[in-house]
């Protein structure tokens, strides 16, 4: 392959590592948000990897995920006709940089690599896949670009990201990084019109980024390159050494890497964007009935309206209530108004008082509190 | 036996051939109501078998169910002791004048029977035996006695009873018995003082209770008689024939003989007595927390006030609501407001008619809906 070529091929790293305790009861340790089929028929995972798939210029994803899912990646990827993806499988959770530096030692290093979350919603993939061109320039020379997106309410979950100066059409410098602001900052930024959200997706060289860890995490890379290094593969499974790899600092990629190198750029791109961080968001992108109801399985939904009402197994039969989410697995059942999903950790923190998590029957809930 | 203990003799009937589908999704048709712990640890006809249990002058209880309930009743009733039931399974359902005919027809004609749904709250049991005792000299003339509840409310709902002249201490002639009334009717019954509930228990000996039926229904006394006299028997376990029985018109007891004999007496009592009709009326008896919510099974509730949540099986998390009833079992949810409950109906016509019945999994709602 030429040197021209390999400038060119974008290698989707899609992270999956998530336990996504926040879509309970649904999501579970076992079964995390991303291997779940929430805005569709298929698995945010399935979407996640659909984006790129057809896409000129684009190779087969690398997707770096606990070992514990193995068989249901395979599976889910299978599905939709990807059968070469490189399958990461971390023999311990150590956050967002060292699995992408498990994912940039399986690449070639002049691989530029597309970093996504397996769970998020994107819309619209072609804004996507136009503010991915716009950043390849820059990459190709080196540069970190983390994708901006455009905030449409003063949310106080997410980190935000002050533009600076335009380096090329549509890709301004990073002036700064700032962490989950309160509510008054967060309106602040918002009425500036200068602050993207920062939504974990990143464009990259796999050279760039393990240089930049050499400087940066010395001791990530090589607990990294030794846990590639001894790794055991089983066809598209790559099984880094436990041992090596779990001598690996526990850090964010933008703690580590991108809120610390030099040259940081910032796409900023209005896609449709959301993390599905709550059931609300849910309730927000999903399709919903005349009565503003979001309704999944089997339910039976009379003189009710504004609900989210979602099940995976037992019949559901909502009357007369408003506003209201309700979640139904075989094991467990979640009611809670619209507008404060946020307080179902609430939930699980007095699961876990009360001692639900040390009855056999609440295995799953246990699974999901330590995932 | 002499004579006089034969009339002081009192046999409780119990009539547990409801499927009670007002408290889907926990009544089923192959575990209706009064096989349900819904009040207590023990089911409502275990509280409804101990009433008279320990009482002096009272024998063994007559059972008259569904024959698929055969098992579950002897274990429910050998659980509290009582083994020496005599339970008549009928081979269908003709509503209570026919069951009670069976009843009857097990007993000695100069036996006193006690009738009582098996599904019923008495929460003053004291009361209620003393508005027995109250009735019986009355009843071994050959009278027939029902128990006007006192009316708390303007109850759409129940039949009303108009009491007229007193008969004995505590004890009046009914002057008429009257329909479900609307609402203002209802209030002006409630407003006059003279109103009683029909609340479905009475007292009449066998004998006074056949002839009646001898007079007014004599199908129906035929049908039974051949029945029970073409039953097979297995321990206490009756099974009357099933051909001689189906032939028997279908009756309630109050429009068969209560509301056209001559001497029917009413023993007007206030004992905390509830049918358990909705589950708006269990969360009205049920004991409830500090935040007036009742609880049953693995529930977690958390800044939620005014509520029902019952649970047989999955864990039940609610978080910050209020008023409303939410009920799980392994394969159904139901949600409505508080007040509503009558409610439950409608969503079991739309599963029936959203054919949800025909899903091999819903097979115990088609049970529900059919039984």
């Amino acid at each position: 392959m030429r040197l021209r070529e390999k400038l060119s091929m974008i290698r989707p790293v899609i992270l999956s590592g998530g336990s996504g305790t926040r879509l309970w009861p649904m999501s579970r340790s076992e079964r995390p948000k991303q291997l779940l089929s929430l805005t569709d028929s298929e698995t945010m995972l399935q979407l996640t990897a659909r984006r790129t798939m057809t896409r000129p210029g684009y190779a087969s994803p690398i997707v770096v995920a606990n070992a514990a899912h193995a068989g249901e990646i395979e599976r889910q990827l299978g599905q939709i006709g990807i059968i070469d993806a490189e399958i990461v499988l971390e023999p311990a959770a150590r956050n967002t940089a060292p699995a992408i530096a498990l994912a940039a030692l399986a690449a070639d290093p002049a691989d530029m690599l597309l970093v996504m979350p397996s769970d998020h919603v994107i819309e619209n993939v072609d804004a996507f896949m136009a503010a991915v061109a716009a950043a390849i320039p820059l990459c190709a020379q080196g540069w970190f670009a983390t994708f901006g997106i455009t905030p449409d309410a003063p949310e106080t979950g997410y980190g935000y990201i002050r533009r600076g100066e335009e380096l090329a059409p549509g890709v301004n410098r990073v002036e700064r990084f700032v962490e989950k602001p309160d509510v008054e900052t967060a309106r602040s930024y918002l009425a500036s019109g200068d602050y993207s959200w920062n939504g974990g997706i990143f464009l990259f060289t796999a050279g760039s980024y393990l240089g930049a860890l050499g400087r940066l995490e010395p001791a990530m890379l090589a607990a990294a390159t030794e846990g590639m290094g001894k790794a055991r593969r089983e066809g598209g499974l790559i099984y880094p050494d436990a041992l090596a790899f779990g001598a690996s600092p526990s850090e964010s990629v933008d703690y580590a890497v991108m809120e610390k190198v030099d040259r940081v750029a910032v796409v900023p791109v209005n896609m449709g964007w959301s993390d599905l961080g709550s059931w609300d968001a849910l309730h927000a992108i999903a399709p919903r009935d005349a009565a503003n109801n979001a309704r999944h399985g089997e339910v039976i939904a009379i003189d009710t309206s504004g609900c989210l009402l979602r099940t995976d197994g037992p019949l559901m039969a909502a009357v007369g209530i408003k506003d209201l989410i309700v979640i139904a697995t075989g094991d467990a059942v979640l009611i809670l108004p619209r507008g404060s999903s946020q307080d179902v950790k609430r939930a699980i923190e007095a699961l876990k008082r009360e001692g639900h998590i040390t009855l056999d029957r609440f295995t799953a809930v246990k699974a999901a509190l330590e995932g």
